[in-house]
């Protein structure tokens, strides 16, 4: 197995190929992991998730940092690794155009609605209507590994 | 869908029932997440790499999260989150027993070893012999969520 380092350019082609991920962030100092669907457009990421301890957390601490992998085996593989600064798009009139953008952007994945309409209806039942919280990923830096067989 | 919480019994058996998961883990103020493999047994994660930057972050702030899931659909999902504090199983007569019991676990996997041998010949290339860190995690939480279609 060669083990080889991917451009910035390959990384970018990677991460515009695909959306799922894994993003981590910190709770104080204690590092936190979830999946998470993306898209990766103009050299930003664009996600969304309901309100929660997640979103409070890259509140407090914009760090964050995308992982994500293709296994096809063992000596078969590639992992990409982006560093970057998590900005809310709030719905506000700045940021209308910018939010827009990734709604459009997002929702162009089947289902990709799913989890936040099932959190909006809990919500709602409980009397407390909540909204998506749409954000961006400003890429600090962006490297990969690339492993091929011999 | 229906979101439900997971019990802890039926957290450890889907961690138990795998071996490949996202660790993130703290370089200072700065998340990083990875996958690995690993192997749970005994309410202890056993995993090992070969030392550089992750072991480097690791040691200097021991806070881990171990993360997996299981997508068979958008509406059938769960996913597990183990917190946890990281564990160097160092090559000492007071942790033999421990650091033999993770390498016979571990490599009960076919190819385990792939990509610790490549990083072990290129250290061995550069004059620099090398061997894997053995570490386990102490789990100090473990939650789950399931997702089932309505």
């Amino acid at each position: 197995m060669i083990i080889s380092e991917m451009t910035k350019e390959a990384c970018e082609d990677f991460l515009s190929s695909k959306n799922f991920g894994h993003l981590a962030c910190l709770n104080g100092d204690r590092p936190y992991v979830l999946p998470i669907h993306y898209v990766f457009k103009g050299g930003l990421v664009y996600s969304f998730a309901m309100p929660g301890s997640k979103i409070d957390h890259m509140r407090v601490n914009p760090n964050v940092c995308l992982q994500l992998e293709e296994i096809t085996s063992d000596q078969d593989w590639l992992s990409v690794v982006l560093q970057g600064r998590y900005q809310e798009l709030p719905d506000t009139e700045q940021w209308r155009t910018e939010r827009m953008y990734a709604w459009s952007a997002l929702q162009q994945r089947p289902n990709w609605w799913e989890p936040g309409a099932y959190d909006a209806r809990r919500h709602e039942i409980g009397d407390q209507p909540s909204h998506p919280v749409f954000y961006r990923i400003q890429a600090e830096s962006i490297s990969g590994k690339r492993a091929e067989p011999n």
